[in-house]
């Protein structure tokens, strides 16, 4: 046919797409985190990619990203037409950036019908216009979770965190990781109590939280600059590097309290924390898979309370895999509520290239199919397509091959699919009621009665 | 908290969202679905949101929809600054308003790294700037399956796709229902035969295929006013009414080839259409599930070849729950080679909201939680959470409870959010290893040994 000359049709800059081999191991992926998810009763949720600019922008733009609003185009035969209620610009809509203000919003929508703790995942896509670099996605998909109280929330839903987060990474099996936890209470708690204006101690708080990246000369620098005297800021350097087992950070902040004897906020803080940890232990978490990490604050302004970050050991220069925390003031916003939550995110487009350019996670073959049913004579196709179904009724993946060319040709193929399994049936063994199964991995084949194909499949897929 | 004034947070008209039972209900569907899909070997693909607009409209904007075309929104800090790269207006991108196209853009973007056959399934929301009406979505979900050929496809890919759509069907237990299938070929060379100019033939046979919606009479009309005789015309509504098993109308339509020895076109699609029918009973797909209907056409121009509908039974008003085709010129646009493709597409937001309202469908529970361990006693939480992880090492969906209120109120909450069972434990229970099994819809409450609980939940849940 005549090729559509001059159309540009590669994917818009920022917007790639995945590999067959790509796609499956995402969802894999996806279906992991989902049933772990499900596992502690969380139900999906899924609110459109597109919103009211209003929603969006309720709580700012999220940093200094570009939103995509959407431009109504009328084809040709109705360019002539006036723009259409509910497609003008009165309403003006755009793609949603993350899944908080909407779980905001959707939470609003339908207060009378959910019940509260309401406890929601979403995985779903993302649109940000953010400046387009390796590693960095426009459309990118995110894994939330999110419990949400009605003017109170048990600090035991945030203990539940780190059991779900250390059960995702177990069963994804990426190697060692790492979860960090910190309470912004007993950072702001600290800061208050060495003497910070209210004023500055949000400021400070970004300014460690970005320590990791920026490094220890730039953290004081800025913390100088930020207006903190020399023995604050030797102070804060102390702070943030206490480090031992969380028993042993957990009696050091215990006894910091003793000379400071006022300091109520840390006081909660180092409470709230003493809970969670509790909490965590008693979910059976594993004391090598946690640890308290007081220089992690997370950047976004809303975090309260409870903080984490997930480190992959030995990949820590990946940065954090999985972050999230405790917020007070953001769900509430559209329903004039405390509706205190608590959750965390898996950035899972952005993850997953890593983990493959880390040589971490490997695409899946291209083809779900296990067994590929060869056309060998073509007088003989009824018989494959009974194999066939036989084949799927029993659960396993099957392709039958309708290629004319030769056997060999039609192996190949399913080779380069890889695909495990072949099944071949030429008159004789037609006639006996039997067919070989080559296994193209060893490359081995062997004779099967057709009743015993799919028990004899699933023994060597197993 | 403050809340946020005059935010307009409902959803923008045309998007609406799920509550949670409903999403439910719409990912057992999908999962479903794409099981039956992989069955038959049919690999995940997912094509960005956002194409070019150029790649879009290279077939057209797909009727008089709208398509929703992107405009960055820069943040207020940011304001000043002059559009990036990529973000300019040079690049004008929209979002995908069907799959077909993507596909076509996917196999061009890919073609070197893709195996012939491609056999790809894509479950996917699309968005299209539709009138709003009831039953009518601006972003919605499909479920399309394709494969597509290097300049040539077996037609038994053609017989496969009622084997999917009749197991799908029979999987998701939603009543009897009609594979309608017909042959593009069958009716213009039908047309063809009676003597109608070829610029005829398009538009005649997108007048039939309405014939259910407008009825006899209006067809007829509109033939005689494209300008057919009226003999055309009775032949043309004598022929669409052509009924009978599968085997009848074959006949009828081999003995009409008798008398019209020259009809080349109308031969190859009678031959075309045997062969799948043929191809389809081997494959084991009952001939009560399916029939010849020579009325479809299906309205878009693209079609070639085999042709489905499909209808439920005695719920004919909904119109095709599942359809498609046999495509030649669609897929290689981009390529610039002959690409034939089949395939078929399930709108599945839209059946579901459908079945729902004419009580086929049912809207799951609100959580997928099995299991409630309730709170009675606060320092027995440690065990409480132990339970419960058990519970969840089983597979077992759990919820702890962390409510302070009463057992009563708790049980309750887990009756109203549709969780079948409760989990008891006071002090003597707890001294005992023992628990309170509590079946919220039966109100039995049975006592077991805690390590026997994931045995008898399992029992109980099955």
């Amino acid at each position: 046919m005549a090729k559509a000359d001059k159309i540009n049709f590669s994917c818009p800059s920022g917007f790639p797409e995945f590999l067959p081999g790509e796609k499956r191991l995402e969802m894999y992926l996806i279906d992991t985190i989902r049933q772990v998810f499900e596992r502690y009763g969380f139900t999906p949720i899924e609110t459109p990619a597109v919103e009211r600019l209003e929603v969006l922008q309720a709580k700012g733009n999220q940093g200094d990203n570009i939103i995509y609003g959407l431009q109504p185009i009328l084809p040709p035969n109705r360019q002539a037409e006036k723009e259409q209620a509910g497609e003008s610009g009165s309403e003006e809509r755009a793609l949603k950036f993350d899944q908080t203000v909407p779980l905001a919003a959707y939470i609003a929508r339908h207060l009378n019908e959910l019940q509260f703790p309401f406890a929601r995942y979403q995985i779903d896509v993302v649109f940000r216009g953010e400046r387009a670099k390796a590693g960095r996605y426009r459309q990118f998909r995110q894994c939330d979770i999110d419990v949400v109280g009605r003017n109170k929330l048990s600090l035991l839903y945030d203990a539940q965190i780190p059991a779900i987060i250390a059960e995702i990474f177990t069963a994804i099996n990426i190697g060692d990781f790492l979860i960090r936890i910190n309470n912004r209470k007993v950072l702001s708690g600290f800061f208050e109590s060495i003497g910070l204006d209210e004023s500055k101690i949000m400021p400070s708080i970004r300014i460690v939280d970005a320590a990791e990246k920026i490094g220890e000369t730039k953290v004081k620098k800025a913390l100088l600059a930020e207006g903190l005297s020399d023995e604050q800021v030797e102070q804060i350097l102390t702070f943030t590097k206490i480090q031992g087992s969380v028993d042993e950070v957990l009696a050091q902040l215990n006894a910091m309290l003793e000379d400071k004897p006022d300091a109520q906020v840390l006081k909660t803080g180092i409470a709230e924390l003493e809970t969670v940890i509790t909490g965590v232990r008693n979910l059976g978490v594993s004391d090598r898979v946690f640890c308290i990490d007081l220089s992690i604050a997370r950047g976004l302004d809303y975090y309260t309370g409870t903080v984490y970050e997930t480190t992959l050991v030995g990949h820590e220069a990946l940065g954090s895999i999985c972050s999230g925390g405790r917020y007070e003031e953001l769900v509430g916003m559209f329903v004039g509520d405390k509706m205190p939550g608590v959750g965390i995110s898996i950035g899972l487009t952005r993850l997953m290239s890593r983990l493959i350019q880390a040589g971490i996670l490997e695409s899946f073959s291209s083809t779900p199919a296990q067994v590929m049913v060869v056309n060998m004579q073509s007088d003989l196709m009824p018989l494959y397509l009974e194999v066939s179904q036989k084949l799927r009724q029993a659960g396993i993946s099957t392709i039958t091959s309708f290629d004319e060319r030769s056997v060999g040709k039609q192996l190949q193929q399913a080779d380069k699919r890889g695909i495990p399994l072949c099944v071949i049936i030429g008159s004789e063994e037609a006639a006996a009621q039997k067919c070989g199964l080559k296994n193209m991995r060893t490359g081995e084949q062997i004779a099967v009665n057709i009743e015993q194909l799919a028990n004899e499949v699933s023994k060597q897929l197993a």
